[in-house]
């Protein structure tokens, strides 16, 4: 049977503008507080009041993103403001940090020693500009973008002490967030402004991508060379496989083959590792060399990863045209639909046991929000559209 | 049937001897560079040479316990000495903080901002004085002791900043951990000396201990009131358990029985409470109200809840002579030996799935090392050699 986009976009249209966003419109607006709950259980009852900024962040990009690419709805505009002003009023603390939670009114509880949240505060500020059209928010961003490349420069700087200890290691995660955030400000009057920076994270990002294994490697020393330890054999499938088409779609932009191949080479591989074949589904984490990865989590099944792996097979398939891509996306989608949307009760599960049965009945939860499925579906949207 | 105290002492006398201190006497012991490894495998090969001070510190205070109360074997001495060695040259940093990772080599990879590295050390050092009769170890750890109370009484001095959206808490295991390290350095000839303090560690134990809910929740206001959010619902079973024990025996030490009283109700509840009814064993984490605990890995079955659950029916029979107890110790014991024993290769496994399967092979890791289990086996042969 040939691959049908036409059912793939009615049943992602329905999702998203019926089940997912509803669930997020209708449970998670705090209009006493401002911002967002984000713990929201099955049926959309908040059980905790903390705001988590990566989430704060990431629903007022989401909506803003929304709200300029895919149709004007001021209710969509109107749930950004409310996002924004409250990150405006609380977000960030001393020498110019995000926090990573407050409390339901806005005060702090915690700061990490990670510069995450300052990420997705750059992304949802650049966006929410482009929204309401004040050009100084996307100025604000890019200061804290040239802020964050200084502290990823020196993480010590973060209050994490260097430590003799510790070999200098190359984390997939920084070369990834910072492509996904030039991606996110650089507009299209600037194509050349970030040209060097993308090409040095791209050559980082090639370092872990490795051909003696035929997997992508989370962390690896500086100079390509492979950790000793649990460290130095971390894979998360997921995890790669976004950076592959994050990878893919620079290579797409910039016409770079080796970027495009590169790609597709990292989705291939993490898939092929990461697909359990007794169970189905991506495993959360995996050791290059089969043993236990030290997450207790690693065997679980992650709503994200699924998000992240089914967008990458349907641009793999729209951009080689390769059907075994087409039939990779209707095997993750199938699994996603099957263990994760809840039709009931709108959003997706977040957390599957290794045969894929729910473990947390949450919807929202300190590192879930509105943010994977909706980007996915709407991602997946656009791209269905134009194959149609 | 009745309780065969005989059988159990044979089995548990085996266990420890045969199966679980060999596989760390002849894997973990690092003849090279000193300390113990503590990344082993199934079978105790080494899969990663990080050395994780709260276990180093704990197979020292292991290892000398058993030399000073199980027969004085010089192989355990000798081990003994082998962690004392690294631990004296390399455990302590800045401000006399014990790092909580070091490298093979002994140089420092990662500090935590909590103090349980250093309440391990305190334990080891006492225990380990007593061992080679040097009572300046003892006075050290005295001293350390002295810094940890200052410590716990401000926690912003270990560089976690206090931010105003986070109420005041009394978390379960300040109070019990404090409990144990009194245990752990009050010698026989100084009775009176830390009584107050032990008055304080129970009547903010009893906070935790609610009877309007039948269990004993993590996390209370200091004052006794119930903490709104995930935080004041989280219940951790066997660390309920193993804290119902600790009472317990200081009840039986003062001859305080509501001690006593108070440590059965925490062993009773936690145990009804945690007991998977369904598939067996305890689990990780729960919720008061029965939502989805925060942590990924709440359903998991792991090592130590059964070892220090098991002790705790064990000890609550010796006390009360209630069949119900003998009961419960054979069940946890059962569950045990079944699913976590690994007779082929020694040790136990340390983390299964819900339904009871191991989820990762390694016998050691960065939480898990030579403590609880053969802490769990020599304190049941103590109780079972008094009761045959």
């Amino acid at each position: 049977m040939s691959f049908s986009a036409d059912r793939y976009l009615k049943l992602f249209r329905e999702e998203l503008y019926q089940r997912v966003l509803p669930f997020w419109m209708n449970h998670s607006l705090d209009r006493e507080c401002g911002g967002y709950f984000n713990c929201l259980d099955r049926e959309g009852k908040v059980y905790d009041t903390t705001k988590y900024m990566w989430l704060q962040s990431r629903q007022l990009w989401m909506l803003s993103r929304l709200y300029n690419t895919a149709g004007k709805n001021p209710d969509w505009l109107e749930a950004a403001r409310l996002g924004y002003d409250f990150i405006a009023a609380h977000g960030q603390g001393p020498e110019g940090r995000v926090y990573f939670s407050l409390d339901r009114q806005g005060r702090p509880k915690f700061i990490q020693r990670k510069v995450f949240a300052e990420c997705f505060y750059i992304m949802a500020l650049a966006e929410y500009s482009r929204a309401v059209g004040r050009p100084e928010l996307k100025e604000e961003a890019v200061r804290m973008f040239r802020q964050v490349l200084r502290w990823v420069e020196d993480p010590s700087s973060l209050g994490r002490p260097a430590f003799e200890g510790n070999p200098p290691v190359s984390e997939l995660a920084v070369p990834m967030i910072i492509l996904a955030l030039v991606d996110a400000i650089a507009d299209e009057s600037e194509p050349a402004a970030y040209e060097s920076l993308i090409a040095k994270c791209l050559s980082e990002i090639r370092l872990h991508v490795r051909g003696e294994l035929k997997l992508v490697l989370e962390n690896v020393a500086p100079d390509g060379s492979l950790l000793q330890g649990a460290q130095g054999r971390l894979v998360n499938p997921g995890h790669s496989i976004e950076t592959g088409w994050f990878v893919l779609e620079e290579g797409l932009k910039r016409r770079d083959d080796s970027a495009k191949s590169l790609g597709l080479q990292m989705i291939d591989w993490s898939f092929e590792h990461g697909w359990d074949k007794e169970h189905g589904g991506l495993y959360y984490f995996l050791d290059a060399e089969g043993l236990s990865p030290l997450p207790l989590e690693w065997f679980m099944k992650l709503w994200w990863p699924h998000c992240e792996a089914a967008y990458a097979m349907l641009l793999a398939f729209s951009v080689t045209g390769e059907k075994r891509y087409a039939e990779r996306f209707e095997q993750i989608t199938d699994y996603a639909f099957r263990h994760l949307s809840d039709p009931g009760h709108g959003e997706w599960y977040g957390y599957l046991d290794r045969r894929g049965s729910p473990t947390h009945t949450l919807k929202g939860g300190p590192y879930k929000g509105c943010f994977h499925v909706p980007r996915f579906l709407w991602l997946s949207i656009r791209l269905l559209e134009k194959m149609v």
